[in-house]
């Protein structure tokens, strides 16, 4: 499917003839790209220099859709350029001053001798790093690039585009300075030593695009050495929208929760906190399984997280693939690999089924096959219906957990983002429509008062909010 | 001496006779206080509500004034605000995002699937981080809180109110992205390994605020373990303005530097670092001292800096504190302890004499007394003429270095930097003018170019600079 995740600017130039400009775009059309835009960069009598924004679906098929209009007659196509590839050059944050510093007078009150006292006023009394500081609305997102993207172990540099991402939607959705620091070692206690010494600065850890089962190792570690909450948006993040999804999708067929009996593919950082919050919030029967098979209290060789999930669900020991789990299910939760499940696979599910195929970049089964299918169906992708993903959750977490100074983020937290997700769509639930869009004004805010809330009574809370939150005045 | 880095915002409500707001302003005004300002908020018919901004010394100061309002008859003092403080809530930088993300569109392209793409460009060719990512243009800045502006050891949490200060310079003086990043260890080995573990998202780093002699081993153990510049903002920052400052007095008082004695008395970061830039710099003779005397081969106990020092300088092993070793010296650069200085000593000093007395708040002779002895003064605070501070180097010393991406900041980069910001101010050559004010929009170019001149000339640029700084491109 032709997105903007794949486009190019082709730069034309068109002979003046009568027809000509149509028959470019009936090339693109030909080859399956889809015109985005187009514009004239300037026009000579016996030419016209056109700028067409051509979605494609991979580089293989924009060169495709090039070489139709290299065919053409009368057309000299005289650049094309990668539309993402430039929109990420020079990265995608910036830091910028939130106080002028263009006079004598701004230079001494913003450095010497006036922050001497600001100083001096934090020395005295540390609370007031909170208050005279960017901390209170800062988090760090580490990542050491052992799982990025769906495209597996691409090492720290190349995670650093996807964290950049992550920052950028911490700032656009809620408000918060987010600070890409991608770490150049794997072992867990390392990671906690170099990422505890500098974060003092930071309200929060935010992990992301880390591998199982290092991934649980280095939350439990961080999140020990530090006094602010350890997140890791793989995990946490996910569940939370994956739950609120699900508690939408059984209103949806007429389902309860406590009822339901859900399959839960895959058990990377998502499906192990998946069948955590699943477990948690009560869900009728939890089955999860990984590549080797069914997770039960009988299976042998379990590390201490799939031990634990062994313990808490599949009390019959059933064995098998997903294929065989499902029969029956109310509910897949795919987390795993593309392609594991076909239509006939998910016939076997108990009537209305629930099909959430999050493998990336390509689902556990496709749109059209489900779609037959599948009650409610949705992925990790923008272009299918219910965009599942953990930055439905993640902006408004942090929000609330940074609004009341959150010592951690704990399942009741996640809970509550989950509920508070799922209520933003209520109003307009549909098969198609599970999940609200991450553009949707009121999530953030929602998932926010949801979480500090969850965060109060639950006793982390560092500060009980007074003060609305900054989500709201930063927008 | 009143200025902004103590100021107060004053509302009163001041009764509605004739002759009252002018008693106000008398008020202040025999109280020592300086009024920058004066709003009405609201008026009545019996009382007029005005904020005031009046600037004072300091906070005792700052009661004075306030006890005088007080005491007027038909004035009521309703509240007073420190603006420095008010200034700093909520820190003084933030993240921002560089491309929108307000539609699917967006989203695709800088998030999934899109990102997934410009993550393999950079795993399949390292080098494209520079490009695609936000570490061309991002400085880190880090400071362990050991000597922070003055004031000493404050520790890592006090020391984000001046490191953010840093990060202001960076951005509005040269454009960079800087990233507040205390650390709350002190060891060097642990700074090492904890920086440059998270060190691959930065094209340099920048120390500030760390005690000697620890700075010395910090810088040289994170240089060896990083391929980019670790800067230290207290030594080459420091001795590269004050090398310049050095050069245009020499230039008003017509002395040559290759005659020049000059007498260095304090040997911390700054202090060692300008020693050493001036030894580079070929000037006559340098005299060095610390608290425990003056420095020379023969002086037992060196650390390896000081003995470095001794083999270099004074090499007629002259002994004394600064008073003495003055004694016909061309220049005193001062970057040691408040009044130390008198201007006797200075009268003992060649014929006109150039003073800069660097250490702060307080400097080693104040300007009522140097003035009448000293042909040139100089301070590192801002209410003095000749205003010597890291401020006027650093931006364009990063600046030059980012823009080649050089790997190490180097003494011949740092004196092109120096001899830049001579150059900057030496149109306006004066006395009281010796260098070049920081919002000089002419100096950070000019230092930029120079460093990145010098940088290419010895080799530690790892790119040629075709493309203009980014600095102009940023303003």
């Amino acid at each position: 499917m032709s997105n903007a995740s794949y486009s190019l600017t082709v730069r034309v130039a068109i002979s003046a003839q009568i027809g000509m400009f149509g028959r470019v775009m009936q090339a693109i059309g030909d080859a399956g790209g889809e015109v985005g835009g187009v514009d004239i960069v300037r026009s000579t009598r016996d030419s016209v220099i056109r700028d067409i924004t051509v979605y494609a679906q991979d580089d293989a098929h924009g060169e495709e859709i090039l070489a139709n209009l290299r065919a053409l007659v009368g057309v000299d196509v005289l650049s094309a350029a990668d539309r993402v590839m430039l929109s990420h050059i020079g990265g995608k944050m910036t830091m910028q001053n939130r106080m002028p510093l263009e006079t004598r007078d701004d230079l001494s009150m913003a450095y010497t001798p006036g922050v001497a006292r600001v100083c001096m006023a934090i020395n005295h009394d540390p609370e007031r790093v909170w208050d005279l500081t960017i901390r209170a609305n800062s988090v760090v997102v580490v990542s050491d690039g052992s799982s990025v993207v769906g495209e597996g172990d691409l090492g720290p540099l190349a995670a650093l585009p996807a964290v950049e991402a992550k920052c950028m939607f911490l700032r656009e959705m809620a408000g918060i300075d987010g600070f890409p620091l991608p770490v150049t070692v794997r072992d867990p206690d390392e990671i906690t030593n170099a990422i505890s010494k500098i974060c003092s600065v930071f309200a929060g850890v935010h992990l992301t695009d880390i591998a199982a089962p290092r991934c649980f190792e280095v939350q439990r570690k961080l999140g020990a050495a530090v006094d602010v909450p350890v997140f890791h948006d793989n995990q946490e993040g996910t569940s939370a929208a994956l739950l609120g999804a699900l508690l939408n999708a059984l209103e949806v067929v007429g389902k309860r929760l406590e009822d339901a009996r859900v399959v839960v593919a895959g058990l990377g950082p998502s499906g192990v906190a998946t069948v955590r919050i699943l477990v948690a919030a009560g869900v009728g029967e939890v089955l999860a399984c990984n590549r080797e098979g069914a997770v039960h209290a009988g299976r042998t060789g379990l590390d201490p997280d799939l031990a634990w999930i062994g313990e808490r669900t599949n009390p019959d020991r059933r064995e098998g693939d997903a294929g065989g789990l499902i029969e029956d299910a109310d509910a897949f939760i795919g987390l795993s690999a593309p392609a594991i499940l076909s239509a006939d696979d998910i016939r076997t599910m108990a009537p209305d089924p629930i099909v959430f195929a999050m493998a990336m970049p390509e689902p556990e089964i496709g749109q059209d096959e489900a779609e037959e299918v599948a009650a409610v169906y949705g992925t990790g992708r923008p272009d299918t219906p219910n965009q599942i993903n953990s930055a439905l959750a993640f902006p408004g977490i942090w929000r609330g957990a940074l609004d009341c100074r959150a010592t951690r983020i704990n399942d009741a937290m996640v809970m509550a983002a989950a509920r508070a997700i799922a209520a933003t769509s209520a109003g307009a639930l549909a098969p198609d429509h599970v999940v609200p869009s991450v553009f949707n004004a009121q999530l953030v805010p929602a998932v926010a008062a949801a979480v500090r809330e969850a965060a109060e009574a639950s006793g982390v809370a560092r500060v009980p909010s007074e003060s609305p939150s900054r989500a709201a005045a930063a927008s």
